[in-house]
């Protein structure tokens, strides 16, 4: 569907209702912190009880991490026309070190205001811009090492000790494999004081620009579990600004923790403007696509007066996070020359043309401490970029992309004497057995700020899978202990994504951070494979489909062998057929086990002979509705 | 589609049209070794040449390992009703050390035979079934042991060294990455007498059994290239023969190196010949599921003699490697009773049955030599079960798991007395960083003997995607040393794959074992990535996608976005478009590197001018048709 540019959005524009669905026997709920106004919300999944003949007993219901906002609460009132609620303002008030702003900062901003050419894109319930007080530094990171635990860090603390909260709870905490951390410091307990602990040793960032109190506080830190980012944003072919805002609530539906707006089309200032106005989560940025914008595509063309232009009109819409391509300094670049695919960071290429162009060094480098001083005025925290990033195997590990990366590493801490947060991009593409290099090269020179790496794609040769190349790379490198994974959806090389890809590709990040999660040994993280497994077991088909990533594609799965409601409580699969089910012979050991005297599965003695005749009576009825049953595909 | 069973197959069943496609700008050639029938097929991808503005060279073709057979030779006739041409039959005979038989030696298989009832299932060009001739032993193992290098040894080396070989050819085998092989013993050149020496050492099998002369021969084993494994078969629930031979010819195109007739409905015996009949890769079944099959479903009323006369059947039908879960011993089956998913193996659950309904030990263990003998007969090898696997996280690297892989050790060594050929059957569901010690156990118990996983499922919380989870544990494993990976599709612990999902299962596989090989420094492996990456670089996108483990998706998605033939030329994509063109801006990076003197680039400085008004007039044409490019799925 291509949208006609002059459709009036702000009368139009509406919720993706496939974003908004009920997920199945789950329900919202809110954890109440200290006070009443910190709620971190989180998804509860009711199970069913074991069936008598397994044991009968009941099974706990179980909370799992919710990145889906407001969009998944039917208390909620969402109209992506007026935006999300505010939830922070009060907070960053109370701190007194911000002030409302009479207008936009930025020239740019101001004048797309005035142009009533824009009135139909434009969003029209616009948030005052806030600044921090001359002199104030607002971020996060300058609170914690102040000794403040900010509301931020206490929702956080919240959320990241639900897993460990519930299994302790439940009797289960040491019930999971002890796992292999690579030095990490993951506590025995996530409390707000650790939260800013980490914050203020640079180890984690809580990306919370004080002009989006919209967002749901979250952290990315190696201590804390591994998050991921979707990537969505028009480019100059295709997609509008709608679609663009589908995306983004169909990609934290599924499990994006952050989400970044790679625009490059026109307009990407009022499909900013909509994106952040209804984004719960944190928002990253390159900024320097909108500033070749501004100087129609020639990098030569580029200053360091519009760079900065670009940041204030950013920052003031409340971009959380910038990638900053600061490190790809002049001596760096004629290092890739030889590569076989070059640069292939668009940031990276276009700061390097910069450079060549000018022969002078990077003005990103050269103004790196007037970039810290608008950060820390709205809290924007630094990706910085790794515009040197292999774009291929063979390119892996060489010394352009290390030389960067010290580079990197420089800058880390020219940003933390301003208390300024920062996490450090990766790549790209590695084989295998380079992966653990870059994540200690990483920790080593950047004194542990966290690692957000794209993949990296373990091998080049299957364009239209690279979410599966790249997922085995993210998580080996979530283990080894990079906080955040940026997504590659199955159309990386090749195309934009649809929403289709959008969620392939966050749902094969969410496995690949779930399962560094397990190897790590969070605590807690394997509650839910626990459960599901239980429940499969079991043949609980239901809890299992429900306490999966995407209970939808597991239903539709099983509906395709089998299709008629009986067989969700069927005790046995199509795999198998109700003759050689490995389950049911696994459950007549345990009677055999429990015969023996075993306490623990004393209780779980059944009656085979009952269970046996209904599987008499299953298979009968399976055999009759036989010629049914095969759709072939 | 469901079909009806009394079709006469002998006279309807036709090749699957899809799997007899050639492959986009794609030769299928043959090498030949010392003796004209050694024709060692490879597939060979042409490229086109570098685009003047990067260069103009010619790039040379790009020969990868064939898994597809006679399927995608022109050549061949192909006609499922007759099933392949013999390849190597003459080498048996040659031997001297077998004898064709009056009839089948199995009584199941000549009751099948003698029922006219079946003439419609049935095969009708069943070859004569060859055995060895009394006390001679007709394994690859026993000719290797006694110094013979056979024709199935030197067609593998021609096969396994054909990367190596092409990347010496061109010039370029010391520029991939070194690789780490955790201490394999790669050579630096695969020949046929390193093939024998493995094969006689037992660190590589050669499934090969006499009565599969259509077989392309392939090697299994931790210093050649990783394999991977697809599993066909119907269930009593559903699917029919012909789709079952659909799913064999289907599977390997895209990659499969052996495929598992796993079926476990009735017409198992006549499912299979068809499959055998038309199979130039090894297959390989679980013996048990049939023999419980013959006695009704009733695990307890199985015996020796039924399972040997099962063994004897599907030897002389032509398996070329059984499934024995022959490790499942009466003192392990306890030890399962407090797991959260007990026994899932199928084979596992059933010898768990017999044996605690019998109270007395695996009557496979107890017969292993009986078994030894049968298979030397025929040279079928030993996979031997892991019948207690994981089936959660939870589960995983349990004393039940861990004592049945000792016992598969000594089984192992039993089999080399008899010089039958195994390999050893491994988990399953483990978190990553408990997957190593699978690898370095079963190598330190089995003497290297050649490892098969099946994944491992790297977490238990994505159903429907767990093609993914286990790739990501695949891909470690192989990488440690596994040589053989058994995929799995998105329907695993759902429902019966169709063709869909075994395509997605094994490119997903496929890109495991080369991520593997590539983390091992495989000599040669890195040739295909750094061609697909040229090819990127310089927007050869045709080249890109036929270099790809599966063109047709590579190209369909990127119609998704540009779906005109002018893009496929074009020298950017709908990722950035024209103006941000990171690929560009390296090439200018080259051209600055060539004028500052760099010698290796001199040669590829272009006309940038040129190439910049090229790019504006695409750009222009792509402004101007940009309203019809969006497709939204």
């Amino acid at each position: 569907m291509s949208q006609s540019p002059n459709r009036h959005l702000s009368q139009s524009a509406q919720v993706d209702t496939a974003s908004v669905q009920p997920f199945p026997r789950s329900e919202k709920i809110y954890v109440t912190g200290s006070s009443v106004d910190i709620r971190v919300p989180m998804r509860q999944i009711s199970l069913s009880d074991t069936p008598t003949e397994f044991g009968g007993e009941a099974n706990a219901a179980v909370r799992v991490y919710d990145t889906s906002g407001p969009y998944t609460d039917p208390q909620a009132s969402v109209d992506v026309r007026r935006g999300l609620a505010d939830l922070r303002s009060g907070w960053i008030e109370a701190r007194g070190d911000t002030v409302l702003l009479d207008g936009a900062n930025s020239h740019f901003t101001r004048e797309r205001l005035s142009d009533p050419a824009l009135a139909p894109l434009r969003f029209h319930h616009q948030r005052t811009p806030r600044r921090a007080r001359t002199g104030k530094n607002v971020s996060q990171m300058h609170y914690a090492r102040q000794g403040i635990i900010t509301p931020e860090m206490e929702y956080i603390a919240i959320r990241e000790n639900m897993a460990l909260a519930q299994a302790r709870e439940l009797g289960v905490l040491d019930k999971q494999h002890g796992g292999n951390d690579f030095g990490a410091a993951i506590p025995a307990e996530i409390t707000p004081e650790f939260v800013r602990s980490e914050v203020a040793r640079g180890r984690a960032i809580i990306p919370a620009n004080i002009n989006h109190p919209e967002l749901e506080p979250m952290i990315i830190g190696r201590n804390f579990l591994v998050k991921i980012n979707g990537n969505i944003g028009n480019s100059a072919l295709t997609s509008s600004i709608e679609e663009e805002v589908e995306k983004l609530t169909w990609g934290t539906r599924w499990g994006a923790d952050t989400i970044m707006d790679l625009s490059t089309g026109k307009n990407i200032h009022e499909t900013r403007e909509w994106i952040i106005r209804n984004s719960h989560v944190p928002i990253g940025t390159v900024p320097i696509y909108q500033a070749l914008e501004k100087v129609n595509g020639v990098a030569e063309d580029l200053t360091w007066e519009i760079f900065r232009d670009t940041l204030i009109e950013q920052a003031e819409q409340g971009v959380d996070y910038f990638t900053i391509h600061a490190g790809v300094l002049l001596r760096y670049v004629p290092m890739t020359a030889k590569r076989v695919t070059g640069i292939v960071s668009r940031g990276g290429s276009i700061m390097a043309k910069w450079c060549l162009a000018h022969h002078q060094e990077n003005f990103l480098y050269t103004h790196f401490e007037d970039i810290c001083e608008i950060m820390k005025a709205y809290d924007v925290s630094f990706s910085l970029g790794d515009g040197l990033r292999p774009g291929s195997i063979a390119d892996a590990n060489d010394e352009a992309q290390f030389g960067e990366l010290e580079t990197l590493g420089e800058l880390t801490k020219i940003a933390w004497q301003h208390d300024v947060q920062v996490m450090i991009e990766g790549p790209g593409h590695v084989p295998m057995h380079m992966i653990k290099e870059n994540m200690d090269k990483q920790l080593a020179c950047c004194d542990e700020a966290p690692f957000y790496t794209l993949g990296p794609l373990t091998t080049d040769i299957a364009p239209g899978y690279d979410h599966i190349t790249s997922g085995i790379g993210a998580a080996m490198i979530g283990w080894y202990g990079c906080a955040m994974l940026c997504y590659v959806t199955p159309k990386e090389h090749l195309g934009l994504p649809n929403k289709d890809d959008v969620k392939e590709g966050i749902i094969t990040y969410k496995i690949a951070a779930h399962a560094a999660d397990l190897a790590k040994g969070h605590p807690g993280a394997q509650l839910r494979d626990d459960a599901l497994s239980k429940a499969r077991f079991e043949f609980r088909w239901e809890d299992q489909f429900n306490l999966g990533l995407d209970p939808d594609t597991a239903r539709a799965y099983h509906d395709e062998t089998l299709p008629k409601e009986s067989a969700k409580v069927a005790h046995f699969c199509s795999m198998c057929g109700p003759k050689f089910c490995s389950m049911k012979i696994s459950q007549e050991v345990r009677d055999y086990a429990a015969a023996q005297g075993s306490p623990d599965t004393g209780e779980q003695v059944v009656r085979m002979l009952d269970v046996e005749a209904e599987m008499q009576e299953k298979a009968r009825e399976f055999r009759e509705t036989g010629s049914e049953l095969y759709h072939k595909v």
